[in-house]
């Protein structure tokens, strides 16, 4: 059994950690040309940008640790390796054959990189490495939050309301289904949540030391991406359950 | 020419990192068999810890990414590749022909390991992969904290008042280059700062979905690692120090 307010629990539990590593992205400049392909300095890597190096090298380690043997943690990289280790998971609640049915990385990562854009300082400051090291891992903490609020609020929503969700489905009613999810008002609660929680963190910063990011930015990558995406993935996984 | 208020900004700005990583592997139980040898999970490794392998996997990739051309980064395992790429370096300021003579990773290892019991909660909730990949996260941030500001600093002191660190490192005095180092006011206020800002960061957090750490308990990791270890590193960075 799963409750919505659980499902909401975990999500806003995970807004702390997005914040906390956009931050630390923004420390560093945008540094384009590690977004560009052939750029990376890497011998043996004319096509490839830094960024996409790091994240298949990330997800290479990740995926023999097990990582993607968790439902929201879908991968960015096609090809990854087994696991080596055994990993112990929870009780299924989702009803999927398959969770990259649900794998929106594709459209994260296009958002993500114009909104490096908007939050960090402009320029190249040379910190290749560091910045994409960083946005691995905001990148990661934003497709786990999509992912998960995705697939367990679907789960919940249509296990509370099966009929009309059934038909919804049945009818390949995508635009029904996604009115049907859609809440304004809770959707404007979080993005008032997280854009509080992105000022009170930043508070009493020092701001001769450390960059800050602001606030609205990320209340509006919360409106168009992070919030749209999730939805987008509920509609994917009702239209992929089966009865 | 370097500056000891540019190096202490880059000390201060390190911090808001740390504690970011310290709250967000505090998510997370304790978990404590990932510290404990042989008990992975991984097949074919009947002597690692989870987290032994996680920081080689991860220092691996690191290497060949060139993490480790950057002098405060030095790595906690042994006999890691070359870097596939360039690393752009600033111009040198520090004088070490080897900066892995200042390498206290095994002590800032150590260390860690039973303060993880300090700022997370008891138990086990079975979440090892995330665990050991935040604890990793954490243990790099404090290590770049603590070997910047062993090198930088000493560097700095060094050239400030060169006779007298000369005479005391010809003759060999540790306690003498300890004392000539430490400024206990300037310890006191980095602790009540760092104190400050665990606790602002987190002044606003819906304590139902998210674990707090303790300012104190970060408090004394600064006061007897993270300041002490820096030290350490001083003294080590002098003694290795060409006239």
């Amino acid at each position: 059994m799963v409750r919505l307010d659980h499902v909401a629990a975990k999500l806003e539990g995970l807004e702390e950690t997005i914040i906390h590593r956009l931050i630390d992205r923004a420390q560093f400049a945008r540094n384009p040309s590690i977004y560009e392909p052939g750029q990376s300095g890497f011998r043996g890597e004319p096509e490839r940008s830094l960024l996409e190096i790091r994240l298949v090298e990330q997800e290479r380690m990740d995926a023999e640790f097990g990582r993607f043997q968790v439902p929201e943690e879908r991968p960015f990289s096609p090809g990854l390796p087994p696991p080596r280790r055994e990993v112990s998971l929870k009780p299924a609640i989702l009803k999927l054959e398959d969770f990259n049915a649900v794998n929106l990385t594709a459209q994260i990562l296009a958002s993500y990189i114009p909104f490096v854009e908007r939050f960090c300082p402009p320029g190249t400051d040379g910190q290749f490495g560091s910045s994409v090291e960083h946005d691995v891992y905001a990148l990661q903490a934003i497709s786990r939050r999509i992912h998960f609020g995705a697939m367990y609020v679907a789960e919940v929503k249509y296990r509370a309301n099966t009929p009309a969700y059934r038909l919804l489905i049945e009818s390949g009613d995508r635009r029904g289904l996604l009115a049907q999810l859609t809440r304004p008002e809770v959707e404007e609660r979080i993005m008032q949540r997280v854009s509080t929680k992105v000022h009170y963190i930043q508070a009493h910063v020092n701001r001769e030391v450390r960059k800050l990011i602001d606030d609205q930015v990320v209340l509006e990558f919360y409106r168009d991406t992070i919030i749209p995406l999730t939805k987008e993935g509920e509609v994917r996984y009702l239209m992929h359950r089966p009865a």
